[in-house]
């Protein structure tokens, strides 16, 4: 018997992977979790039915949420991740050595604790002294946080189902407050190809609140158009700069030149963002 | 009825297109032929079930297969296109003042007509009296030729099927023969995710022949991963350099900086393609 994971990226798309096995499903407080393994991408973590991380292609994905910001940031202390419950933003970050904390809040604890019972590989930073995880709604603990973080990660689903207000205006305002004055935040805003009204919109916004807002992309097989964007606010220094003295071991998709790359957009992705 | 195109990307993961309608399908002398319209990329050509274009896409695939090579060279002024019976890349090529030629050998006469027919903002750059079309075999028409183009396209399908000839070392020394003393080729070469035998065989196979190759990238959502690559040789001229005076009108995916970019490679994509 063929076993096929079926995910619709839209109503008009659906991307099947063929699995070996099923390792485990719940219905968790806030979302369906599903753990199976694939034969193309290895294991797999989907939240109500979406594909949120693999194996095989999770490093493109976390390497450039983190080290993107982490690299433009001169030093990086206190770092907070609100989502990112499967633990691969914070595998990545604890390779700066400037990190002192690193302080992950995520709503469901479901997701924190199958990632490390399933996927050991993505959640392995978990252990180190310097990670703190919080099962909270991350908009109630951004909201207390003020002047906090050099740092924010919005390492979130998609802009449905639990996630939805970690893409409000007031969600980005709090985000602004809780940062240091030369504080940066960087989140998952989903793909330019089918992002045309969302990108602009969300990048109106931001320009409203940040004085520096910038896209960038990377390539992720397992996310619809194989084309991801990501969206870093600055209160100060420039992303696009890479900080002297930066240095990310063993990086497979992040270099000093994909930190560059990454921020040139086709013309098509360009005016999508264009503000003038 | 909800109909859909489902291609096998591999034999692990399958991208279904829900569809509007099937416009034509035919067996010819070399291949299945199929041409469907699909709700979200608009119509789409397949050849042996694998997408080869559609609409909403195929820009970035013909601008990227033209414009890099084309700006980097000089002063091309007689091009071969191998394959590409879609006439997307002729489309692209005939945007430089410079082509005096641009000739076409596809081997099969009904992707040229049907692409005429259904695919016209595609296919809309073969009435110009710059263009000749052969059909013929692309083999037999390059072993013929002897420094005779400025710049050859190998806008071919998979290495495997009609075009399995199109991936082999006598074809590279041909091509080596078929070009003037500072020409250019340029090929798609697969996606390098599911490319880790291939590209480094390839690569060196044309280190041999070539005293300059070089591996791009570019995002193309219809094709495995949504990261394709495609491989340009050259006699003589730096293809990561842009010539003085060039410009591509209208260009939704190349623009000098992304020409730049896209010869950017990330470590995991560098490593396939490094000899040393």
């Amino acid at each position: 018997m063929e076993l096929w994971a079926k995910e619709y990226q839209s109503e008009d798309l659906v991307l099947s992977y063929r699995i070996k096995e099923t390792l485990h499903t719940e219905r968790s407080k806030y979302q369906d979790i599903a753990i199976v393994d694939t034969y193309q991408y290895g294991r797999m973590l989907l939240l109500d039915s979406v594909v949120q991380t693999t194996e095989v292609d999770e490093f493109v994905y976390h390497e450039m949420i983190t080290h993107v910001a982490l690299s433009a940031h001169p030093n990086p202390k206190k770092v907070l991740v609100v989502g990112g419950g499967d633990g691969g933003s914070i595998r990545e970050i604890l390779k700066h050595k400037s990190v002192e904390q690193a302080i992950l809040v995520d709503i469901d604890e479901r997701v924190v604790e199958l990632s490390k019972q399933y996927l050991p590989s993505i959640s392995c930073g978990f252990d180190d002294p310097r990670v703190t995880v919080n099962i909270e709604d991350g908009l109630a603990y951004v909201k207390r946080a003020k002047n906090e973080f050099d740092l924010i990660i919005v390492d979130s689903t998609d802009p449905i189902g639990p996630a939805v207000g970690l893409f409000a205006q007031e969600f980005y305002r709090d985000l602004y407050a809780a940062l240091k004055e030369d504080g940066m935040f960087v989140a998952q805003t989903e793909p330019p190809w089918s992002s045309k009204t969302f990108l602009p919109e969300l990048h109106s916004v931001l320009h409203n609140i940040f004085p520096i807002v910038k896209l960038f992309l990377a390539n992720i097989p397992t996310y619809e158009s194989g084309l991801y964007s990501f969206t870093i606010c600055s209160k100060k220094h420039d992303p696009t700069v890479i900080q002297p003295g930066k240095h990310v071991p063993n990086a497979k998709y992040y270099s000093p030149e994909m930190h560059k790359a990454a921020f040139t957009l086709p013309p098509f992705v360009a005016e999508l963002v264009d503000m003038k």
